[in-house]
């Protein structure tokens, strides 16, 4: 590697995804060398002297080129991350919820002072996605961005399509440790949406709120949904949507209901697809393991090492672009008790649940949320408009 | 970016994808500049100044840092690149005759004058495979990669599972660019041979002879065929494989049957789809289009974007590694209207071919190559052993 320069690091917070990191690197091979390891409770089997609880002996310390920040969640991830990049460190975390809320003030900090802020794990778990998506731009336009992003509820969803019911499947999940703590970030699709903003603020040069995301979940989906969507063919998934606009970009997440021949109806278990179409590029899509220890761990191993050798790439700047999805239409699939809710929506009988005509997104997601506040079971999902292989919106080869 | 250079270039070759290269840099905006382009004749609507038919006006010139190579074929593509590392100039080439034949003296020629040799639309065109295979490997071990590589057979057999016979389907992916002038390299797995030895060469350190590398290709394939997949719910694919081993490497080529719950077999028309098994991350897959001017011509571009920015990753040391798929068993499909040479072969039947009980790799291409002496129509396929998800291979979640 040309300029490669040993890098110390320190690892906040020492559980599934720290620990990962601390094993991957404690061997010193990679010249990534571990100096501190701090955690609320002194640690089992860590080398001497590494150990601490307080921040302060991270930030101080002039030896720490970098800080891995592995607490999850808000705060104090972000205070910490804030002041590792006021003390001019280089900072690489797995943490979407910090990232998605806190992007372009914690680029900008990194800017003034020098610091690389790298967050390749935060979407994607063991995915290269942003590293790609990145690189991509750099001689490409980007029109779209869509895939799976998270992993739990497509462990579900697959266990669901094999016969599971909602509850065993989300237990199973659990058990592997794909789960966040609380589940419902995962079934609510609060997890992809904020996934959802931090690809598209990347991929767009955006400020995306993620809340501005309308996002439907999965966590009233039922065995008879799933055995609807096989008698038409359908597998569903839940996905994640993003396309540029002219002063505003598309950006929803929902249950998408995928004809069986395309790729990302084939992402099993745990397992992500996230696609990117490019002007030159066309579709280019990347698998792999969403969620878990050792390909987070991995991931954020790799942006260290990009830290370590300067191969990384510019960081756009970021303009606040509003979320407008007016424009994109398509069938939705509505299951509801509520029948007279669905009064003057046209469409087709589909096991006592409705598959309407194309609909404005913006529309749909009003129309859900005034009709789960009266029958909070109901279950939506949408018939992707967009082609899996950006054919309508690429250069044709 | 950090350290942007202003890189000048000479690109040699303007064809299909010499052409789809100076379009996209034509306007200067990437940092790269055309100071030459050279082809045989004279290039109508080249600015002026541009044109030589000449090498020696492009290795001379010091104000050239890098070449482009798109003459494809071994010669004169060897002897341009070789006198431009010699003067220090990088290189970068989409040439799999190129590099399959001659990449460890090339990278130690690049190494010895300082200069950089990058090849990642050699493999996958417009796929970033390459690229994301030597970034992974930095801090993963890889175990094996597989995947499609070959956009030309992958349209046919895709528009064979639809109903076309073997040579509409050729004449169609001729007419749209996709295969090489010669369709034989295609057809025969040649092709995809010189790919599966750049793959390992990059994955395992090994210096692969892409003649070492047993090929069956689907000349021979027909309706019947395609058809019987079909019934047993498979997909045929032409694929390559490669394995690390103790001291020695399993590398193939052949058609493959996918169950249709698999992601390769949903890779349509040209499109290639590329995976790597390693130990940290498990199964990570590479999927976008595998041949066309755009794509490949923006995976050229990239390269250079990474030598301009000093993101290349570390090279290689290759050193020579013998194949050797003694140990790789698994069953075959095994169609020739010489059935006496299957006598003493274990089996089912399957439309008058035998589908066979699992087979060393190394025998059932010496039995091949003895069939088709005698039957050129014998078709042969095999039913893959390995794991798309690497779940034996790699470490668990």
């Amino acid at each position: 590697m040309e300029g490669v320069v040993a890098l110390n690091i320190a690892i906040i917070g020492y559980g599934v995804v720290g620990g990962g990191v601390y094993a991957l690197l404690r061997d010193g091979a990679l010249g990534i060398y571990v100096r501190r390891v701090m955690d609320l409770l002194p640690i089992a089997g860590l080398e001497d002297g590494l150990f601490t609880d307080n921040i302060a002996d991270i930030i101080s310390d002039p030896a720490i080129d970098c800080v891995v920040e592995a607490v999850g969640g808000l705060h104090p991830a972000l205070s910490h991350v804030t002041a590792a990049l006021r003390a001019g460190k280089h900072v690489v975390t797995s943490n979407k919820e910090l990232i998605s809320h806190a992007l372009a003030p914690l680029k900008e900090g990194a800017a003034m002072h020098r610091a690389q802020l790298r967050f390749s794990a935060s979407v994607g778990g063991g995915v290269p996605w942003l590293h790609n998506l990145l690189r991509q731009k750099r001689g490409d336009t980007l029109l779209s961005v869509h895939g799976i992003v998270n992993g739990t509820t497509n462990y579900i969803l697959d266990a669901m399509g094999n016969g599971m019911d909602l509850s065993a499947a989300l237990k199973d999940a659990q058990r592997m440790g794909y789960s966040e703590a609380d589940a419902s970030a995962d079934l609510d699709g609060l997890d992809t949406k904020r996934k959802c903003a931090i690809s598209a603020a990347l991929a767009f040069d955006a400020i995306v709120e993620a809340d501005s995301v309308p996002t439907l979940g999965i966590s009233a989906v039922r065995k008879i949904d799933i055995d609807t969507f096989a008698q038409h063919g359908l597998t569903c998934k839940l996905m994640m949507y993003a396309e540029r606009g002219d002063a505003s970009l598309c950006a929803y997440v929902e249950p998408s209901l995928l004809a069986r021949d395309t790729l990302a109806a084939h992402t099993p278990a745990h397992y992500n697809c996230i696609t990117l179409c490019g002007v030159q590029s066309g579709a280019l899509s990347f698998f792999g393991q969403g969620a878990g220890r050792h390909p987070t761990a991995e991931n954020i191993v790799q942006d260290l090492l990009d830290i370590a050798t300067h191969a990384t790439y510019k960081d756009p700047f970021l303009k606040p672009v509003p979320v407008d999805n007016d424009m994109e239409r398509h069938p939705y699939y509505i299951r509801t008790s509520r029948k007279e809710l669905l009064s003057g929506i046209d469409g087709e009988d589909w096991n006592g649940a409705l598959l309407t005509k194309p609909m404005a997104v913006t529309a749909l997601h009003a129309l859900a949320k005034a009709i789960r506040e009266k029958d909070p079971d109901a279950f939506f999902a949408g018939v992707p408009g967009y082609d899996e292989l950006c054919h309508e919106r690429s250069g044709k080869v």
